[in-house]
């Protein structure tokens, strides 16, 4: 039984020596290694925080001292250390171990929303509850990166906690100068500013000492930082952000030591006040194809990566994300006044190849949505028009911007949602199922969802001709086979008809990529002797007034959309017919208005019954029992 | 004719002497005062602008400089100043001048949103745009408050302005000490420690020196200034948050002292960066009666107040902030485990008797829902019973944290969000017409509007008593006289029904408030011989099980709710009893779906056709065209 597997819980790492801590660092590695690139998932920030994670579980008393994990992709290790090594192989897995902390898991896990820039509050509002209840011993610890320091929320924790010194709150800023990709702007200066402090100078001997001592780990290191170091140094003074909020500063502190983590951390739970302890982690650290990736250091690996070189066989599939990479570089060329604004996310939401030819036209401003909308307005006003690209999630941050900021002032602003729908394996806070439902609420805001690669083309285009606000969505998905239109009514595009001379019996409405879905269900229901006409509104918002006319004379609507049901497309379009006193029933389809399980995409929409068989099943049910005109079929 | 009504606009300040300068700030001075006392509106902030805004006017080139008004309410001097001295009087009145910058009435208008901390955001997008156009000779201004320095979309334009070198953007903030009360939290702290420095010495030298030459101030200005910096100029070192992200810093200068705000702004426009302006000005500056009030220094005043005093005579009538205020008082005395937190609005939201009584149990978290709502997820896992006080309209800048912190958590946080529905004169951006859609979508919380007084202690002792999460929302007005039961329907109060013996035609379901209007709908449908039930839902999520049986007996199901009529109250009755097989015909009621222009909360009410007599109306022309069964009235 190796050291890992024989620890009970955070307890009994409290009796292990140096030697014992330094071979359990080791054995984690190599577990994270292991079941990462078999299963998927996090792999760089969970290397990083090896050390880190092992002191915080030796210095503060689990779970009676909640650790709060920013973004909680890197939970991996304390979820090895808190009793959960036996499961660790079901990482991602339909009904194993989620890729982040759930309370479901353990009374050690605390939030499972995994959007960044939050623990910081969480751990604001705990210690204040331990104080107001006398539980004087209980310390709050948050433990954030220096990416999620960019999202303004952080900010705003950070001048509550600063002006409170009776909360007993421990703030560990996991500095590895990068969120996904390098860290952008002021904030991150100014660490890079501290790095090279003269304390900082004691950390590197530290360091430079510590690399022989800690395994798998290579030269670049020391290198690295170095080079880092050496650039600014002489040019910059140090000065102390945090100090200048009045908040107890200690640090930076090499965080691959195990004993300097764990002197500072015991010396901030001891301080009794709100104290940032800034430590200096390698993402991918102790791992070679990690910390020789420069892109993301293998941030997130794919399952089946090869653990001995960090490589994975790439899925030949054409997803989304790259069609709208290529629209957008060819977009670019044509026209000087298309910008794009990214919030930490520019591989991911396809807009490097934009990045890279025109440098000056694309702007990483940090994980702050806020801020990406706002001021995609100011640059609309400024006469350009700018395409902020987010994943669907993370719209839901700046919603008021959206509304206030960019819709109230009419402003030609396009947003392009990747990972609209289900996403899937990261679970609750990932899928994209809200964007739907609140883009619906913005006046005048329009909403196109493209059904396939072609479409994604045209619809970015007339979004780029618009003068007003747009918003385009797509899945987290393989952009799959044309869905050929057959034809079309009104702005709509036609993907199924009824066989010639059949009658409509049924319209199928089908929002992006249900539209292809909605063409398989109209195939089935043909089989089943029922005709039905299956539409691509191409714009979801406003609902085409072609719908009406063509509703009245069908015996039933059917509405489709990777959304949640609640507030969407179908709401719209039920309330669109009502309003143009159309009484044929609509039935809408879409995502349960629940936090979904991690699960693989595919098994979700199947059980959310959005698939074409199961739509036509739902359909003909319908059509049958219509023939007594008093029951309509329930949705989701 | 004065000087100020002799400016044709902005440019005819910059040939006028020190002296004119003078009087023209006594002549705006004394306008504020006469026009804001009569129509209502904000005059502390805009008596502390008034050297200012000349100041940006004689220095930069509105509108090719667009200035940038964070909030907005500020902007009353501008106005003045650009063209619009005439129109003045009609400020905040139906059809007249908007009490925020509108683009509609003056190019030198921007922004009209008027959500704070949104204003660097919009600059650095302006001054990107020029930067890219080559529009090199543009700068962009952004005016923002120290209060609405505490939000965070504040401070993630702070990290992008402050790394992009070459962006003309000067942010001028203008440091009174207050957003609507005092400034809490760290950096108010740091800004205070920053008046202590010795260039602060000087300031306060001019200041002094300056006293006399302005009209209508009095003593206190240098004592209170004096005063604060005397308690802690010995302890602190000027310490320059500012400079350690890399942004030039200009400041502190006397706010009061044209020549020095002039000479400051003109060294920042040539400097050709990013640049802060760190102005010190006194909210109701020469006008003793805002001066001399400590509460709010007159931040905001109702129509009718006396101009020589500055005291308003105050209605009679109480307000749902006020029945809210004695109510959260009452259970505070009662259950040590509720405490509140409130975002900047301790007075507005009925939370300072709370405060008073329990200073401990009362959080002031700045202008920062994101972490007030975060915070009070940290307060509600640490065994409290937090209940977050909003504007409606705010709590769409929190909806993320609603969603992902508090709902995917399932934890106990109750809101209570005031000025929900129609507001009315503070325009598009103040009214509460969201949060009644937003809502809807988060699963697992509860939704509850009171009709009255009565219902508001209830609904808030059951929502204080629930595990999970609640929210209640009521709007900006007397509460009005209490709306009797007459009976239950599952948890549904009966408010009106058909006369003995007669069948119920129409189901009425009103939400909150507009089960009043209901009541009143329901006894003119009597008048012509139409049975009508009124219901009040009490929760208005989910949607009451006995809905549905009794909505299958009915020949029409209206719903009533003062929020806007996409993906609210309606739109989920609709969607349950089609769940439910019910198919009578569902008509909602609400709000256009559009951003409505300031007016009377009445008129715009009235115009929405939500009134009982507009509701009556419709129901009986819908009744009638239902004998032939294929038509249903249209809803907004």
């Amino acid at each position: 039984m190796t050291l890992l597997d024989s620890l009970r819980g955070p307890q009994d790492l409290k009796d292990l020596g140096p030697n014992e801590l330094t071979s359990l660092a080791a054995e984690i590695r190599s577990r994270l290694i292991s079941t990462v690139s078999a299963n998927s998932g996090h792999l760089g920030p969970n290397l990083g925080v090896v050390e880190l994670t092992i002191a915080l579980h030796r210095v503060f008393d689990s779970p009676r001292d909640p650790l709060v994990f920013d973004t909680g992709h890197q939970s991996y290790v304390h979820k090895l250390l808190t009793g959960r090594q036996a499961d660790f192989g079901t990482l991602r897995q339909p009904g194993g171990m989620s890729g982040y902390p759930s309370r479901a898991e353990s009374p050690h896990d605390h939030v499972e929303n995994s959007h960044a820039s939050t623990s910081m509050s969480y751990a604001d509002g705990l210690a204040k509850a331990f104080r107001l209840r006398g539980e004087h011993d209980r310390t709050a610890v948050a433990v954030i990166g220096d990416g999620a320091l960019t999202g303004g929320m952080a900010w705003e924790a950070l001048n509550n906690i600063a002006a409170d010194r009776t909360n007993r709150v421990v703030i560990v800023v996991n500095d590895n100068g990068r969120s996904y990709a390098p860290t952008h702007g002021a904030i991150a200066a100014h660490l890079a500013q501290v790095r090279t402090t003269r304390r900082y100078e004691n950390v590197l001997d530290t360091v430079k000492s510590a690399l022989p001592r800690t395994p798998l780990v290579g030269a670049p290191l020391y290198e690295t930082l170095h080079g880092i170091k050496k650039g600014i140094k002489d040019v910059l003074q140090p000065q102390v952000m945090f100090e200048d909020l009045g908040l107890k500063y200690v640090g930076p502190i090499d965080g691959h030591d195990q004993a300097a983590v764990e002197r500072a951390l015991a010396h901030a739970r001891g301080f009794g006040g709100p104290v940032i302890v800034h430590v200096l982690t390698r993402k991918g650290h102790g791992y070679p194809p990690a910390e020789n990736n420069n892109e993301d250091h293998l941030h997130q690996v794919a399952a089946g990566t090869d653990p001995l070189t960090g490589t994975t066989f790439k899925a030949a599939a054409r997803t989304w994300s790259h069609v709208f990479a290529d629209e957008i570089l060819e977009i670019g060329h044509k026209r000087e006044d298309v910008v794009a604004i990214t919030a930490a996310m520019l591989h991911p939401t396809g807009l490097a190849p934009f990045a890279e030819a025109y440098p000056d036209r694309v702007f990483d401003v940090g994980i702050a949505e806020q801020h990406a909308v706002t001021s995609a307005a100011g640059l609309a006003m400024g006469g350009l028009h700018p395409v902020v690209a987010l994943y669907s999630t993370f719209l839901n941050r700046a919603f008021d911007q959206l509304l206030m900021d960019v819709a109230l002032h009419r402003l030609p602003v396009t947003f392009v949602l990747d990972r609209a729908g289900v996403t899937g394996p990261d679970g609750a806070s990932h899928n994209g199922m809200w964007d739907g439902s609140i883009s619906q609420l913005v006046p005048g805001l329009r909403i196109a969802a493209p059904r396939d690669a072609a479409r994604l083309a045209e619809l970015l285009a007339e979004a780029l001709d618009d003068d007003g606000p747009t918003l385009l969505r797509f899945p987290k998905a393989p952009a799959g086979d044309e869905v050929p239109g057959l034809g079309t009514l009104g702005g709509m595009d036609v993907v199924a008809r009824p066989q010639a001379g059949a009658a409509v019996d049924v319209l199928l409405v089908g929002a992006g990529v249900m539209a292809g879905v909605c063409a398989d269900a109209a195939s089935r229901l043909a089989d089943q002797g029922i005709g039905a006409l299956a539409l691509d509104p191409r714009w979801v918002k406003p609902v085409d007034p072609a719908l009406a006319p063509a509703a009245r004379d069908a015996r039933l609507v059917v509405t489709v959309e990777d959304n949640g049901i609640s507030g969407g497309f179908g709401d719209a379009v039920a309330r669109a017919l009502r309003e143009a006193g159309v009484t044929t029933p609509v039935v809408p389809f879409g995502l349960p208005q629940e936090f979904l399980t991690h699960d693989t995409r595919g098994d979700i929409l199947k059980r959310a019954g959005l698939t074409g068989r199961d739509i036509a099943r739902s359909v003909t049910e319908a059509v049958s029992e219509r023939g007594s005109e008093d029951s309509v079929v329930g949705s989701r």
